[in-house]
């Protein structure tokens, strides 16, 4: 059961304002939710259909701090975020910003991302790349938007995640710094880096003018076809595969 | 202006049903509208506001086949199949399907991929790798979903697609058949080939274990972190980056 006040305050999460305010996040969905019940974060609700409380007792036995909440089909469609909900839904809180940024090791900056899906994508090949810092700049897309925590798949759990200036960020970089354009150099003629940080630009403005000036290497894949671009995501995805070296780290 | 006939037409397009009814898809957006106006597909009509209009009077009259209809932004939204609509719709004949498949060239060949980004998003890779063939196994996503045509960026206009039942198309390849598996061989032990296919599976099941058994190569992107999986479209193109040579073919 959920009060009228709970229902609202689920519902309120949608919006960056809120999760601010409350310092937590929605996380949606069976596998998602498995994942984040596995794991040491601190989780305030679970908000579940009678069959997935069931099946996953003795993981919810794992959370003691947990308030658990059986509904109906129509209220967790009431409180989800998604479009299709999906038998489970979170509030979780949102872990402390880590103050020591990434040193000498792998790291992604993103320069106003906009699209969730494209972020929690972002952050999922991060996590598969073993690359565990996200830098993004103010106007990027909030890293615990419902959308973008969907897309991420559980991913959040492994990366830590930093909001700030990018252009006083990378002046203090001390890695190579791949920026990602159109107009660099191709990626086949570098070779991998044991430690980096990777810039990725806005879907549509790519990265700004000021922040490639700063990057040791501006990076392009090279096109074989009529496309215009690749996708923001995608391009990630290449770029790691072709600069992260294939041996762990 | 649009009549209360014409705007039930249009929405009905947002359906499979009656995409292949009519045998038209919707395109929308100021820049995929552009892309499909500067093309020689045949443009049933453009629905546009006032200012876009104007802005592409020079664009419009290449299209003396079309029927141009001005409107209001409110019913915009009401024809749009996206949840913010854009300036501009456009309804477009479906090509006639090529009869000739794909032999000694690439190819990428779908099997039951269901979201309509990860589609769009593969069709872009094809296109930004010069890849001209997409075969899909039957219950994949619909090549001409609103959603599927505006991940692909324009890019539908320089692929040639097929729906096709896999197995019996593998069985015909000439070419080396990659399959994206978890349980293949490195990406980075294989080398690029000049003419090949590349098998692609759903996002959550993969490939058909019938058509894993068909491949000549399964392939896997090695995981350096903890992520269970990386993103099919992701795969795809991170696939053909290092598998596709880097010179145009």
């Amino acid at each position: 059961m959920l009060s009228k006040a709970q229902i609202k305050y689920i519902r309120s999460l949608t919006q960056q304002k809120y999760r601010k305010e409350h310092n937590v996040f929605l996380a949606e969905g069976d596998k998602i939710a498995a994942e984040w019940l596995g794991s040491n974060a601190n989780i305030r609700m679970v908000v579940a259909l009678e069959d997935w409380a069931a099946k996953h007792e003795q993981l919810l036995k794992k959370h003691p701090e947990t308030s658990l909440h059986i509904v109906t089909p129509s209220i967790l469609e009431l409180v989800s975020a998604l479009q299709t909900p999906n038998q489970v839904l979170l509030v979780i809180d949102i872990p402390g910003q880590q103050q020591t940024l990434p040193d000498r090791e792998w790291s992604i900056a993103l320069d106003g991302i906009q699209d969730p899906g494209n972020m929690g994508t972002i952050i999922r090949i991060a996590d598969w790349f073993g690359i565990r810092h996200i830098i993004a700049s103010p106007e990027t897309v909030d890293f615990y938007n419902p959308k973008v925590v969907q897309a991420a798949m559980g991913s959040h759990l492994r990366i830590s995640f930093h909001k700030s200036d990018l252009g006083a960020f990378l002046d203090t970089a001390e890695v190579p710094i791949f920026a990602a354009t159109l107009h660099g150099k191709s990626v086949y003629e570098m070779k991998p880096a044991e430690a980096a940080m990777l810039v990725i630009g806005n879907e549509g403005k790519g990265i700004d003018s000021l922040l490639i000036a700063k990057a040791t290497h501006p990076v392009t894949i090279p096109r074989r076809g009529g496309a215009e671009s690749l996708n923001a995501a995608v391009s990630t995805g290449i770029l790691c595969s072709l600069l992260v070296p294939p041996e762990a780290f």
